[in-house]
């Protein structure tokens, strides 16, 4: 095939080649594996459908050693394959791919080998930011939570023996070994309570009673702690994600170090992707907007304007009723830092420097508004819209 | 019919036609629907009084019916007839009415048509303010929500693959397929626990544990984002609802901003009906009141004194010993602003000026009742009763 | 009797009468009278001791009357008759006195009517100050807490109508009618999970894990939205439990009124009894007490120091390293304020005079007992005590 | 024996003592104690591997009695004996060693007197700091708690009498007497649902529903003050930790007293093992590092920097852009205060003086890596080396 053909094939295979990399087409493969997978270990449908079922899965598997190879061959470039290979998402990668053929290579019924393909579900964990986070909750609460597992393993134990020593005379099967009363105990104190090993005695009830209460007690606290741990995190969390953002918006260099820190706190980062509407005329506004990154268009007139990153909107209903004026659509992917009206009122009290230079702005808008409209008085059309609509948002 | 006698039959059935669009009518109405539908599923019931109870059912949808109309028509008239309908509302309108005449008219059996009534209990979501609050909480904690989950499905499915690979030779029927083992899996992981599928193996005893410890594990996670966002989107709930009120009184207006930010975030909103006891003399009193709008009534003396919006009252008891010392109710469905003991503190001793004009405005009622007692001191009973109450509250 | 035998009487039986009157008796009759109770609905109990049980449970019912009647008559000589009998004190004795004999009087059998003994319980109410605290956070928090039950009962009645439809087939007994599948749908929702009623089908194992994921995030939002009200109350019932102590205490009255808040923030409310340890000399120090009511005696030396209302100690820990150089234990009855390290850093931070306060004070105490040392300087024992111990805490 | 040859044995024994008595020998002995006792009850393993678990308990009891021993050695030592035994250590020490022998000597069969050794579990407590901080929350919310757990006794026991009442007629094993209604009360209550006794009539089921949200509702309340009480908890316990170490940091003394405290909320200690890599070059950094206790090996260039306690590193990565340059590990065990890209920025803007001796520093550092490059211009290797690693991290 000549050089000129191959490009053109490139160029027509672009959107499928970009589709087939995107985290949908993934999400897609991914379910369709899983349930080839768990329809396989169903005999009525293993023997109607195993064929397809099979084919079904060696296509996920291809595909995903193809997303795998992918991902390798750019660490390689990059000159880092060593790290990626034993970073997380490497990890994944690798279980992904090689378990299975591996079982099949080692004489796994095939059944039992495609079972393997459970670990696919890690891939999940590939496109989700929000794991790293979570995580952190965890490291950084290590402590109090290991304590409140030691107390768990302790009602756990003493628990067990107790009922060992209460039941078995009378349930041999159920608590006659302490392995089965371990059983009842994890299954009591998580209240699961299965109830395929339940006392009888009084004072068996008793001890269960206890147990179940030292459950909810314990988690409790559990949840306690992960609350508080979360909260932490999520304030430090949405700091720096803003952090970087704020520091592209010309609007607040001019602002000095404590009032960018105090916005830095309050903003919220919003991705949005292309042709979306932010704001709606007519809806009830209580946020404000600064552009990061992307471009938005308002419409208020019949000749929409166009406002570029650093640029900000939504202030009039933060500023007078809190009607929006306008439409706001993106016409880029956009990130927006979004400004809630309790944080608003909060800033502009302690930064008046702020409050004035936001108004002047908003004046400034008006008055090209209007005069946009002096300059074309004799479209009708225009001029009532403009009417109806006052200003920019 | 003369247009008198049409106005006459108008004015008298004015009563139950405010009855009928209260809240209190709709959830009658609704209450009764579904207990007859409940019932109508009961074959006893339905052959004693399946009658009775497809009349009342169709009463109901009558009720909803026209119910439903009205709305339409009112957005109809607002020339918003089209976003009426998609808007959250207006599909509850369309679920209420519309899927049970569908069901009977495509020839399904009665008891199971009249099963969409079920839909009917969305109604209840209607009259819900609170509803958006919790959906813009899950909205904002989208992203570690949906981390929470993606770790949830990942235990799901490695448990489920484990616990069938462990299992399923010695219970073929609970864990023989993936599907049997996954509603396992879903059972124990939400703690859940019913006990029809219960693993036998110590291994699978071990899996177990391990899964509930995860289940407990993974939704203390959920809680505690979920009590982040709720503390977070609650706090700025209550100064958008607040804000509004407080710029209606103008008492706050002569604050500096940073004050009227500061009192916004600290009041708390309370609708109060009409005739409703506000302050009891006698009880501990830890917070005074701001009228954003309506009426109340001060009973400090025989001739008992009016205030209106934008006026204060309560604020003795915080002032002094803490003992309300007048009866205030309100003449007025009254939507009052609350300032509870601690924030009234926080907030004179940061703002003096408001202590003062707060100071200064108690000192001219105690002073215009002891005018009013000195103009009448010949009515014993008032004197005696003045005597008894001291001041305003 | 004569007079003076009477009184001889009165005299003798005081401390029974105190320790009738006193919390822990009420909790040990209460104890024994729910114990009866249940023991008289076992047979063999019944049996084998009935006459023994129903004595003692008419004791504990004289004993509630006796008690009732006192407050009831206390209430009376107060002129609150009326308002203490529709209080929530009020009716708890009219509910543990009046049904058992009122049931009795109309022929229940004894057994059955002992069973409304079970209301005493209400009794443990009466003495738990937290339970206001408690129904504050509910009634705070009504609007959203209402909005998740509505939640629940969408999903309760979407998922039991949608399980009655695909389960009645094949369980006419568990879901063949509307109310056996409303069972069904809360005792998973609640995920309690009996396992009485379990979906066999695998669309109703999908509805059934819906419903559980469902449960765990509706009562995850029950969760948070109680712990971010819990904790704005907790913030306000400790702010007008530590205000009142606050102005008794002079120390504090030299301070600006914005200091006054904030350390009222910060002060924590502990109630002592008589002739208990505060302080143990030689362990870790981190907060220091300042003494509303009640006074305590400082160990540091031979002869002890005594300290009454208004005085601080336990500072010396804060100001230096954080052992212990004291043993402080209260002579009366104490209310404490404490304050902890971190809130102690911040304050004397904030507010340097509070510093100079303190160091002040603690200085002036050093060289007292200094001077005391100097003057007896021949007691062998008191000088190396002294020497062991260097200064008040 | 020779005394040398005593002297040289301790010599080599040495390693195997100071494993002997590390928490990981502690574990693993406990661990092993654990699971053969839990074998010992199992009646197969007990016939074909009795003598061999019996004898790994008589060693693990032995280690512990070792153990203990050296610990009340060592209190004796002190003249803290009395103390020692009372403390909850040794009394953890006295419940692990004492119970078997004890049991054994009185007679009981081996299998049962072993159980005794499931209190080995509170070995684990003692090795957790974090268990005082979780009792600590549980002192500090006592009153609440108490409320909840009342509210929890009283729905107990009203819901209990009423199941029976209503049931008993139907079921009489399960609700004829009201232990056994206490029993289900209980099971529900906690959401544990064992199924073992389930209402059947529809007023059964309705009361069941009742309990079941009453469970979730009061153990919402209970996680909501836990929650509550572990943030206020965890913030002071925090502080505490950090004040100790921030007085060691000669960089914080020059600060005035409220910078201090402001930082001592925001550092967060971290306690390094030697020879741990704390900074990785080329990573994204979002904290500085400044050093309480310990020393760090900062590799930017050929010839590593040392900076021991109380210099700062990591704080380039805050000031530029997020990259880390340089490789930073400990070399000995280290105390590390860690200060969040949040804090940092919310300070630095605080307190300027803070902001700009930071940055002397740092460009202090970056002059003294250009000064010595400057002096080896000839090493290629560490010049490139350099290039390409900028400065400190």
């Amino acid at each position: 095939m000549s050089k000129g053909a191959l490009a053109s094939l490139a160029h027509y295979t672009a959107p499928i080649r970009r589709f087939g990399t995107s985290p949908l087409a993934r999400h897609l493969v991914l379910a369709l594996g899983l349930m080839a997978m768990t329809a396989l270990t169903v005999p009525r449908l293993q023997n109607d459908a195993g064929a397809w079922l099979r084919a079904c899965l060696w296509c996920c598997l291809g595909y995903f050693a193809v997303d795998s190879a992918g991902r390798v061959g750019a660490a390689f470039r990059a000159g880092t394959a060593t790290s990626h290979v034993l970073s997380a998402s490497g990890l994944v990668d690798i279980l992904s791919v090689v378990p299975v053929p591996v079982a099949l290579l080692c004489g796994t019924a095939p059944p039992t080998a495609w079972l393997f393909a459970a670990l696919w579900i890690f891939k999940l964990a590939q496109d989700s930011p929000g794991f790293a986070q979570l995580g952190r909750v965890f490291v950084r609460e290590a402590k109090p939570l290991a304590s409140v597992l030691v107390l768990f393993l302790i009602v756990l134990f003493l628990a067990s023996a107790a009922m060992h020593v209460v039941e078995r005379g009378g349930q041999p099967a159920a608590f006659g070994t302490l392995p089965a009363a371990l059983w009842w105990a994890v299954v009591t104190l998580t209240t699961t309570g299965y109830g395929d090993e339940v006392p009888h005695t009084p004072l068996g009830h008793l001890i269960g009673a206890v147990v179940m209460i030292c459950g909810i007690a314990t988690f409790g606290l559990w949840t306690g702690i992960l609350a508080t741990g979360f909260a932490a995190e999520s304030r430090r969390h949405n700091f720096i994600q803003t952090w970087n953002l704020v520091s592209k918006v010309p609007f607040f260099q001019t602002l000095d170090p404590a009032a960018i820190t105090e916005i830095t706190h309050m903003l919220r980062r919003v991705d949005v992707p292309e042709r979306t509407a932010v704001i709606r005329r007519g809806k009830v506004g209580d946020c404000m907007y600064f552009i990061a990154e992307g471009e938005v268009q308002v419409e208020v007139d019949a000749t929409p304007v166009r406002l570029g990153a650093s640029a900000f909107f939504g202030e009039l209903a933060l500023l007078g009723d809190s009607i929006r004026t306008a439409n706001v659509s993106t016409t880029k992917p956009s990130t927006l830092l979004v400004l809630d009206l309790a944080d608003f009122r909060t800033l502009t009290a302690h930064h008046p420097e702020l409050a004035r230079a936001i108004d002047a702005e908003a004046k400034r808008r008006r008055d090209e508004i209007q005069h946009r409209r002096d300059l074309a008085p004799d479209d009708g059309v225009a001029a009532s819209r403009a009417k109806r609509s006052g200003t920019t948002s």
